[in-house]
């Protein structure tokens, strides 16, 4: 392919999403929601007008980052702080009901087979598939409508990003069955690691932003050396201790919430992120997609994946929630936040597939709950939100 | 490669750019030469941290249609009024007189040939590929220093631009030697098309665009659509004319240049531009440098190649700005600012590979040329214009 090439590809991709966006938020539906029907009709599945090229995966790739980053960015420690403990344990019923839902579902069809088996250990897989929320949606239908630093919308935001680690955690432990390079504790420290590295370098680099802040306010410099740092964290997460190149990024965007031009840097890292990089996240999504080779059964175990996975996230974290004195309709909310899947899930399942655990037909399931969680999730959140108003929200705002 | 393995490239490209540009900055040198050297140190030349990936090319090449898109936007059209008759008769001598030079340097030193042979052929398209500047180095100075607005600047981005077109045509008679696909009459009917259908669109466009922008001031969505005008401008200009598409670019942005918002579009493109796309264009261009396969006879021809490449626009486009009553000083800074070359010198040369006119080891020259003049162009025009003060700035800032 030429180099110009992409350029129509960019032409196409920027008006429609722009354009699908602002037809969503007429239909009172999120501008998101538009975007990745916008991908479904220019896609290969309707009009084939741009297909997904490595080149549109890569911008996404970026789009998602700076996504995550800018979501770190407009972080509220302080409610962090004070939804931190219920964040972890939502998290963790979030990861566990799912797990065994999936595995559940699997057996449920295909016969229930014996802890060690094989088929014990493809079901364990089904549900592991299930276990990492995508927050990026979620973030961005909260920020749409101003509820991302609310408690529900910070709760949400810190319960998917300890989900993403402890679905990683469980993945580890799930592959460490078949994987003989994947050793569970090896992987285990290297998270604690991680984390322990985050807090070094954040402390260092939140010392520096600050002495350099002060000197040097809104110059160009300071987005600039913030994104590198984003781009870094993200890197090194992703290719030194398996974990989500996302989950970086947001922790970058943690490390520099409290310097004082955090809002300056999310101010350009937004304006890069919404004319380029993010439509192409969103619009990849639906440009993926594609329907053609599937037949009746996988469309029975789809549906059936779809219906486990999006009930078992808003069960298992919204009942949880219930019992952290959140009213029910924020339960509800956050259980609905909780129910995105995204690239996360599509990681596991190709690595499933590399390693022979399961075959490339479980795609189909995987790409319908993204799509199906993508355009569903932001409807209901949407309508609980004008529904039932957070109460919180006059108090941070 | 994995998807997240261009994150790493990102932060170091970002960082270094940003490092190197302020280090020259300091060294009172413009700030492309430290981007340029940035990519030189970190690339295969010298530490080898990052190579030159497809990716990589393909931010690039958006990165010189942004540069190119914002040079439009910020166009004063009445001066370039001033300047057209001027800027022609420039751009025209400016292409004729490296013609002939690389011709002759190359029967210089191979030997005479008669006119039809192989040989005369080779020694013209030697000639060919010295034609076109390439002006985002010489706009960036000129932008840095405040003079892009100014007489001399909007003479020299016109002359460019035309110079670009004659460029094409040339090369397009040149070829139509060799290439049965490439008719000169067709090509250049193609040509005249184009700016046919450019007056047309623009002045839909340029209608379109004032009427809504009158209703909806600084809304996300002006910029949004002005970039995929930009976009589908030099998409279509490349892929149907066969005109660059940094061309397309510049005359999206010509036509949108008086609407009302045209500075709030340029401070959203350039926020891009400056972020992610611009340093990977210059960043690019000492990444793709590869010194390591030149002998010493490849080196004697280089030499001479870039000395007369450099020589023939300065004294071209120099005397002949003299005729149009520039001051000597500014004459010499047109002359300079007319020297840089670029992607359209890489394209031909690719081209005539592609056609078996020349070789490969005739890059060494062509990236040669294009590294000395990147660096020297700055230099030599920050030291002009700092010395010989353009009179006529004052009037139009």
């Amino acid at each position: 392919m030429e180099t110009y090439a992409i350029l129509r590809d960019l032409a196409v991709i920027v008006i429609c999403a722009k354009a699908f966006g602002l037809l969503a938020r007429r239909c009172k539906a999120p501008m998101v929601v538009g975007e990745i029907i916008a991908g479904l009709v220019i896609g290969p599945c309707l009009l084939n007008i741009v297909q997904p090229t490595d080149f549109i995966n890569k911008m996404a790739e970026i789009g998602v980052v700076l996504i995550m980053f800018s979501a770190g960015l407009e972080t509220n420690l302080q409610e962090l702080k004070k939804s931190g403990f219920a964040a972890l344990i939502i998290a963790c019923v979030g990861v566990f009901v799912p797990l065994v839902g999936g595995s559940l579902l699997y057996m449920g069809i295909y016969g229930f087979a014996s802890f060690g088996t094989d088929e014990f250990f493809k079901g364990v897989f089904i549900g592991s598939i299930m276990t990492a929320t995508s927050v990026g949606i979620t973030v961005e239908v909260l920020k749409e409508m101003g509820y991302l630093k609310s408690r529900v919308g910070q709760t949400i935001l810190s319960a998917a990003i300890i989900d993403d680690i402890i679905g990683i955690i469980v993945l580890t432990f799930v592959l460490g069955f078949k994987d003989p390079d994947s050793n569970a504790l090896l992987v285990s420290g290297k998270i604690v690691l991680f984390l322990i590295l985050s807090v070094i370098v954040g402390f260092i680099f939140y010392k520096l932003f600050k002495y350099y802040d002060d000197k040097h306010v809104h110059t160009r410099r300071i987005p600039i050396i913030a994104i590198s740092l984003c781009f870094a964290m993200a890197y090194v997460a992703e290719r030194y201790f398996g974990i989500a190149d996302i989950t970086g990024a947001y922790i970058a965007g943690i490390i520099l919430c409290n310097v004082r031009d955090a809002e300056y840097i999310d101010r350009k890292v937004s304006v890069n992120g919404y004319m380029f990089f993010a439509p192409m996240f969103f619009v990849g999504i639906g440009l993926k997609t594609d329907f053609s080779n599937v037949d009746t059964s996988m469309i029975l175990f789809s549906v059936g994946f779809v219906i486990v996975a999006l009930l078992t996230k808003i069960i298992g974290c919204g009942l949880i929630s219930k019992c952290f004195k959140y009213s029910w309709a924020d339960s509800l909310k956050i259980g609905i936040g909780m129910m995105t899947r995204g690239e996360v899930a599509l990681i596991i399942t190709n690595k499933g597939l590399g390693l022979g655990i399961i075959d490339s037909s479980y795609f189909t399931a995987v790409i319908l709950l993204i799509i199906i969680s993508s355009i569903v999730t932001p409807l209901l959140l949407k309508y609980l939100f004008s529904k039932y108003p957070e109460k919180a929200l006059t108090e941070n705002t």
